[in-house]
């Protein structure tokens, strides 16, 4: 068997869905989470080294993904993204054992792409034509992209005050791109109303059970790659969350499977200061977020005032004796220009975030010295035009010399 | 053995130099280029095959790279860039046998990554501490990241007129920037007093031997990907033109260990209708070329008015019955817009100056429609914002909806 898909089941209220035709959310509300049949999956691989020999992209899990057929994959070439030592970084924040997952080498740059290309592929299985989403920049980079290559059409609904560059990558990729004079709830809002009206399929973020398991992938990554160990920590930025939910839940998919052991990592939510919804939860102990009101932060990809599935993150903050941590924008623009500096790479802010979050737990004695740490990069820096502040050293002359 | 590197040697007047302490140009001003001991490797290895269950990425195949010991590789998750079939795009033209060389997903988004992951490893191990180069953008882009990795100083020379993002990556990977009020051919005099004066290495295109080497992996993934045959025809987007000379020095080694067919795929170098120096030599059957003045092109990684190796380039169109083809900026952006409508993937100028050769070619019978054609794209399409001619379908209000 391709996939071991079995059905569909709420997290929250435990109703099950069929599987074999399109869900959106649960009649409860709440996002709706895909099951697999374990045990036939169990008993049909030997083990996760089974992985091991097969391509290097997200789809070499394709047991535990839910798309049923080989040929239905939708492919940009989304690679496995590296798991970099990051040693000066690290040994100058007291973390030698410091990683970083670089999620900016995926198409589009950064992790939307996995989400991206589990749920076109599988809403294009499912026989869904037209698909649409508000967003703030990157899940509509990556979506409009893998829907092209689906031959999907897509319809996107984007602030005009979102960053450029993920609005150039809609309109090359041949999405219908409309633009609204408000913030992304007024596009989800015309979004939906859209596609009550037209027949179009509703790709927000976690309202439709498949994005997560692309994002799943970088969660069987992480651990392949430590030998499927899982690490002592793992940080990261929190929009959405769906990330967090995915690499939680493909933990829980190989525990359950026997292929991983039972300690897992504690999950730390990293938020901006100006936007931490999930961080004030967790510091009240409350099972969901409250909307945080006027959110602000150059991390325009965490800037989520109230998640579908801030309960899911919460829980697996909670399971994993882990903890949530705000930091502000200042120490976020430090953090990146100091890993590029140390390290060559140029990342997002929201990744810069989770760096800088290690820094304070390592500090504070949270992180122990010899702890495996791995921070998720969700992007590529060079998006982010915006947040340079750094300036050449000299504007020269022709006939001048680079000053001593 | 790691490498069987053996010496340096000029392939203009074939005088030899030692490959364990850094070289720059021949005395005869030509670049040089490393050579193997191609017999030594042959009996080490049974056959390429020997590649395949190794790590995806470029490190590799790394017999045929000049860096010696595997301590000294410097990575920021250099993956293989996928060799992604265009079907839509390919019968739209008449070849469904067009494959796109995706090298957007290496880091710094280009296929300068290459050059500057052997380039910088391999000056490291040679004991040098500090680089300097003048550059348009991307190259400076990834030699300033791959440095900042090897912890090497990079010193970068850029035109003020050069796009904004290459020059937002060399700030944010620790470069030391100076503009100049000029053009590359401006910074590379400032680059060349600077070398001169201060003891830096000069790491400008082909005055050292490495950066090529990098390259040539272009072309090895290329072979592999086809089970070690070649395909019919490659198309290159050529400015400097090293990705040309590395894959068909790639070929030639191959078919020296008698791991290739004696057969070459045509080589197709594509320039820019506003800088075409070596469509002009190629039209009249010349050695070299000569200087392109007054050069222009939305394509900014193939403006180069004469390029040190265009006697190569030209040189491996000769002995495969290649060509060169120059394309116009408005095709270029047409085609840039066509393959990311109907493929998905946004890919840069350059990128899309071969895929209209391409259709070009077809058009004319110069390829076959059975025939099966690789085109390069160097990098992605995000970096080149300057060249976004399309727009959002509608601004719409807050209580407007998506209009039919």
């Amino acid at each position: 068997m391709y996939s071991f898909l079995s059905h569909i089941v709420c997290p929250k209220c435990s109703a099950t869905y069929d599987a074999s035709t399109p869900q959106g959310l649960c009649r409860c509300g709440a996002p709706l989470l895909a099951a697999y049949d374990l045990d036939a999956l169990r008993a049909a691989l030997p083990g996760p080294g089974a992985f091991a020999g097969r391509s290097p992209s997200l789809w070499r899990y394709h047991e535990l993904l839910p798309v049923r057929a080989e040929q239905s994959e939708v492919s940009l070439g989304e690679t496995m993204t590296p798991l970099l030592p990051l040693r000066r970084l690290g040994e100058a924040m007291g973390l030698p054992g410091l990683l970083m997952k670089d999620e900016g080498l995926l198409p589009t740059g950064s992790f939307k792409a996995r989400g991206a290309a589990v749920g076109v592929a599988r809403a294009k299985e499912l026989g869904i034509r037209e698909l649409a989403m508000p967003t703030n920049g990157n899940a509509g980079s990556a979506w409009s992209a893998y829907a092209a290559r689906a031959g999907l059409a897509m319809h996107i609904v984007l602030p005009e005050s979102a960053p450029a560059l993920p609005r150039n990558e809609c309109l090359m990729t041949g999405a219908d791109l409309c633009l609204v004079q408000g913030l992304i709830s007024d596009a989800g809002r015309i979004v939906g109303k859209a596609v009550q009206e037209r027949g179009w399929f509703d790709a927000s973020t976690l309202k439709e059970p498949y994005r997560i398991e692309g994002k799943k992938t970088m969660g069987l990554e992480i651990f392949e790659a430590l030998g499927w160990r899982a690490p002592d920590v793992i940080l990261y930025p929190t929009g959405g969350g769906v990330g967090l939910i995915g690499i939680f839940k493909a933990l829980r998919e190989l525990q359950e499977l026997g292929w991983m052991p039972e300690k897992a990592p504690r999950f730390v939510s990293v938020q901006a200061a100006g936007c931490a919804p999930i961080v004030k939860a967790y510091e009240e102990r409350r099972e969901e977020s409250s909307f945080w009101p006027d959110s602000e932060t150059v991390a325009f990809g965490i800037n989520v005032p109230k998640a579908l599935g801030d309960f899911l993150v919460l829980r697996a903050l909670y399971e994993t004796d882990g903890c949530a941590v705000a930091i502000d924008d200042e120490s976020i623009l430090r953090e990146q220009a100091l890993v590029g500096k140390l390290e060559g790479t140029y990342i997002c802010p929201e990744g810069a975030a989770t760096l800088a979050a290690a820094r304070r737990l390592r500090k504070e004695g949270w992180i122990a010295p010899d702890e495996t740490v791995v921070a998720i990069n969700t992007g590529s820096g060079v998006k982010y035009p915006e947040a340079v502040r750094l300036e050449p050293r000299a504007l020269l002359r022709k006939d001048q010399a680079i000053p001593a």
